[in-house]
């Protein structure tokens, strides 16, 4: 009999968030499952690490089924982190799985989500690694349309594997966004961008403080991107790396002759 | 007489830190500064922002020649979006410049630094944006030799500008490194990552703590990297976007038939 992959899952709401209770009633039918989660939300953490304090980490007893279940004092990059060097000592898993998050991670979103953050360590790491966003960000959101498409990328991906240092943004529409999900689109990542505003207001103390709130702004209507994937019916899928050079510019900067 | 340039600067090492008050110095020969800053380091933060609580932002006068400067409680990407879109009313400086870096910022670093995420925050604003490191973390380093490269490099990119969407990621080395820089040299990212380890304490009530800490590994020996210019004597220069896609494998990915 052919060993169970040794799944890996984290998230960026925290480790009782439903998202990631989804997550790991899935990946419960498909291996062998560790979990190292953060113990408060991290939302928005980007690929934030902690370097000037130090982390602490504890077994959980929130999925009672799994053995190795820990929570964590980090950002999502710091559960990968901890999860291969601390709890495996090393030993990498055979996939990483982060989410499900409770919100969208389509487009520029990727930059500031500390979901893709702990699926991008695991591709750092040479880990197979996916992401998974629903596009609802409701608390109590409906996860039960997402299982048959997050088991069926899952096996995909452990069955062909990922080029090393790759990872996969997954995003899927919320329940009642359509009448069903039309299926799977390959995409690439929109060019769109959050236009912010910042909400101003006077504390009781009369100090001011600001809350950064924004537009979702995409002028970007190609049919091959995961915006458009989202808003016509389709779980959208980017595959994405974490060489951020731009290449095509590096011969027109050689002519500047710096 | 053409309008000067305004240049906005931010950094992640804090605005009481060496090197943004070398960089500082620098850009007030080329332009009219506004300076946003973080009250405190935030090394590491990767691109995250502020969303669970609010943001604080206050006057500073520790550049006394300069009429706008700004401390924030956020991340250095917060400190882009507060000085665009609340200090500066939505009007887009014409550079946004991060840094002096205490640290080195080359290869894989730019995912988890505070000082690029502030640069590539500029760059989705559609502003032309750099990120500038020194190969060394001393809170005292010398930044003396520095300027002339960092002025070279402000003033190529103010004449001849940037592909909207991209930042360059600079870092240069230490000062007593080398006998002298011998010149500046466009390079892509190379591919080396962080081998973690964790060092685990025990505090005083007998619970036990990790500081992250890790070995910085290379294997990727190109002559065209950022950590050979570097180790070799030269500032290297990435040029950077914010598109992770990997569209080389969305063909692969649309033949597994999802």
């Amino acid at each position: 009999m052919k060993k169970k992959p040794l799944i890996l899952v984290s998230n960026d709401d925290g480790i009782t968030a439903k998202g990631i209770a989804t997550l790991v009633e899935i990946v419960s039918e498909l291996g062998e499952v560790v979990v190292v989660a953060p113990n408060k939300p991290q939302s928005g953490m980007g690929h934030a690490i902690t370097i000037h304090e130090p982390l602490k980490i504890y077994r959980s007893t929130i999925f009672p089924h799994l053995k190795e279940v820990y929570e964590a004092s980090g950002t999502p990059a710091d559960c990968v982190k901890l999860a291969k060097h601390y709890v495996l000592h090393g030993n990498a898993p055979d996939l990483v799985v982060s989410g499900i998050n409770h919100g969208s991670n389509t487009s520029i979103s990727i930059l500031y989500s500390g979901t893709m953050s702990a699926a991008i360590e695991g591709a750092i790491e040479g880990i197979p690694a996916i992401g998974f966003s629903l596009c609802d960000y409701g608390a109590d959101a409906d996860f039960s349309h997402t299982k048959p498409y997050i088991k069926k990328i899952i096996e995909n991906v452990l069955e062909k594997g990922l080029p090393k240092g790759t990872a996969l943004n997954v995003n899927i529409p919320a329940k009642h966004s359509h009448a069903a999900i039309k299926g799977i689109k390959i995409c690439r990542q929109a060019k769109a961008y959050w236009k912010e505003e910042f909400d101003e207001r006077t504390d009781p103390y009369n100090r001011k403080y600001l809350w950064l709130t924004g537009k979702f702004v995409n002028n970007d209507h190609g049919e091959d991107t995961d915006e458009w994937a989202i808003a016509n019916g389709y779980v959208s899928i980017v595959p994405c790396v974490f060489d951020l050079t731009a290449h095509h510019f590096i011969s027109t900067m050689n002519e500047w002759g710096m």
